[in-house]
């Protein structure tokens, strides 16, 4: 198969974009894969799903679940609530994966946090099964371990993986989180068989901002082709999803924008 | 020995200090120990050294060495011979640590570019060693991976210390650059007898910079005394560093920054 059959458009690539012209876009430049966020769905899982699947689309991934450490009993309950709901609208829209980031540590101490992580997995895991979904932890860069994940490397996401013992646990592999780090081939390689997505961005030099600072591919350091022939050595052949956090191309994001990530997909992943 | 006596302010705590400001203010606050930075003496280590002793205070480190990857044989040449000064500059201040940043890739790939820092770092151990200087390799956060250091764990900076395997050869903590790692417990006992120094500042929530962006300490997630704690467990009675990047601190840097950072190290380190 080839890299632009397995290419995935995520909708926060183009922020101001909505959904149906996501739809449109994808649907014009021969995007085959979707990569869907919750709030950007209308309210209406269903209804997205059926606009989506008319055009012939698919949706690669849904974003997402996890955020599990919670302050208090009550709000814990909510986010396990929550991420129910989330498996079903992932089940709603045939999203294979549903992307899980775990959450920051929210005022516990980072292995209580962890811990807490991998209880909120096991609490949903039954509901991922019943569903058909997998749930895809994604180890987010360690400068969003206060904020956004205490999940911070591809062997924590494993180890997670292994506890959950799962056809519905996967690890989701996004280069712009993952290339700095010493064992990311090894880590790849140990997670044959339970890789459920693969993300790509670039980091550009310098970087411009912690959230806002991914790159399109090619215009950064990180070594993309390398890891998508070890994710794909694996025995991955599923969808490449293009998650891309840049103002620039917010604001420029036009007829244009599918061709030239098409053109850098094929050049440098 | 109490955590007052052990500790040393790091001179681009305060910018705007010049070296003479420092060690006035450190004396005139008991403060024993200056981390001293190569471009803030004034070009002239023995002078500066001369000035610090004049005043009873000690240099806990100097900051620094590293920075192999070149671009070019010259280019690399030239940085052997400033890490060789350095080792010279540091072995005149009676500085027992030279801090080692490895640099970035700088056009390499990653794991060309970590060869080239033990490559590096092997030509120049043997003037470490004649000089009595210890090279602490400080591993960096893996937001830096792309810009200074491609050193980004303790586990690498351990893996480098055992290949040199030499008493001129550790690693440098600093609590910043290490707080996320889920491994940071275990590699801190494994480091045991090779800590050549421990750096305290905080991780503040938001983060509001990539490189200015570290806080005082207690005004943010790091669980400073479990490390602090850790570091001790190993043996290390050394020097305990506040380097706190930050222009607020920077731009009302007075006679209280002295005081707040006792007070700060007793409660929170």
């Amino acid at each position: 198969m080839s890299l632009l059959q397995r290419l995935s458009f995520n909708q926060m690539t183009a922020d101001p974009w909505s959904l149906e012209q996501v739809v449109r876009n994808c649907s014009r430049s021969g995007v085959p894969y979707i990569g869907a966020w919750r709030h950007k769905l209308n309210g209406d899982a269903s209804k997205a799903s059926a606009m989506i699947r008319s055009e012939g689309l698919r949706v690669s991934s849904l974003c997402r679940g996890g955020w599990f450490s919670a302050p208090t009993v009550e709000e814990r309950r909510k986010r396990v609530a929550d991420n129910r709901l989330a498996i079903e609208e992932a089940a709603l829209l045939g999203a294979p994966v549903l992307v899980i980031v775990s959450g920051p540590a929210n005022g516990q101490t980072l292995s209580d946090a962890r811990a807490a992580v991998l209880d909120g997995l096991l609490e949903v895991l039954p509901d991922a099964e019943k569903a058909g979904v997998i749930l895809g932890i994604e180890p987010l860069h360690p400068m969003y371990a206060a904020e956004r994940s205490v999940v911070v490397t591809l062997k924590q996401a494993s180890d997670l993986v292994e506890r959950l013992s799962s056809p519905a646990a996967g690890v989701l592999v996004d280069a712009f989180h993952v290339w700095w780090d010493p064992e990311v081939m090894q880590q790849i390689e140990r997670a044959c068989g339970r890789i459920a997505g693969f993300h790509v961005s670039d980091w550009p030099v310098p970087l411009p901002g912690i959230l806002m600072g991914r790159a399109m591919m090619g215009d950064g350091v990180i070594e993309l082709r390398k890891l998508r022939q070890a994710v794909d050595a694996t025995g991955y052949d599923g969808p490449i999803e293009v998650e891309i956090f840049n103002e620039e191309i917010w604001k420029n994001a036009d007829d244009g924008l599918l061709e030239l990530i098409k053109q850098r997909l094929v050049e440098h992943v």
